[in-house]
């Protein structure tokens, strides 16, 4: 890896430092579920890094706990524009971009759609709500999704631990 | 690395088979321009990636030829929905999400945004169009940027070469 244009050493922008709890790889358990499929439950990896601007990078996958097989991904940025606030950016590799915002408080954040399109081949999704909290190195998530004529309904939830610090 | 969710092995699916020649890791240099902003050079890396399934994991970061900083990134997925057609969506970390589509002939696409939406805090941008195009293992695409009231206007240009093949 070359570590041009991301210095192993470079602190975390100022603007980013109420978000600096999520920094690190995460992993560990979830369950999803929806009106339109069966409940399953999934591994998940997430990473979350920075090469010292103003935003984080987020980068996630799941896989089924019955055989491994990949499951969702989805890749973005974190950003925090002012005190107690969050805004995310999240492509989905279904077809769809999603636009969030929402209060950061401590390691707490509620994290509402402001837009979600996607291309034309992709199924719709009217809305998403995610909820996620952090406490030391254990984090959990819940990810309300409006999609395919359903109203905003719980559909993930899981718990993942962090495994590996940032660097520096 | 855990290989859960992300088997090596895989094929790549059937759907994004004419997308396969965007698989591997690039580096290369571009220029960038805009009639708000100076001319600079820029280092670039992409890296494209599958785990078997019909889409392909983009990421790219740019940093200054000048100093090594880090500039822009941009991280999202490539989806190949019909023959001849390509989509793409990208999560920018200046709070923009780009839902992208157009006609892919062989190993040239050209990608116009169908939308283009930003979090409350970032900057305006109208839309995107990219050139892109693969002979070999030399990547060269142009994009052009309407933004900050500017109409669409070409912005960056670059040429890199591939440094490693995707795996299997």
């Amino acid at each position: 890896m070359t570590t041009h244009g991301a210095p192993a050493t470079a602190a975390v922008h100022p603007d980013i430092t109420p978000l600096s709890f999520l920094l690190g790889r995460w992993a560990g358990e979830g369950e999803g579920s929806y009106p339109t499929i069966e409940p399953f439950a999934y591994g998940e990896e997430i990473t979350v890094s920075h090469v010292g601007k103003p935003y984080l990078a987020y980068a996630q996958r799941t896989w089924s706990l019955e055989d491994g097989r990949p499951l969702h991904a989805e890749t973005g940025y974190w950003r925090c524009p002012a005190p107690g606030r969050v805004e995310l950016v999240v492509a989905h590799p279904n077809g769809i971009v999603e636009v969030g915002e929402g209060p950061l408080s401590d390691a707490v954040m509620e994290v509402t759609s402001t837009t979600v399109a996607r291309t034309s081949s992709a199924k719709e999704v009217g809305g998403l709500v995610r909820r996620m909290q952090v406490a030391g190195d254990r984090l959990t998530y819940e990810l309300d999704m409006a999609a395919v004529g359903v109203p905003l309904t719980g559909h993930l939830r899981a718990t993942l631990h962090r495994v590996s610090s940032p660097p520096g």
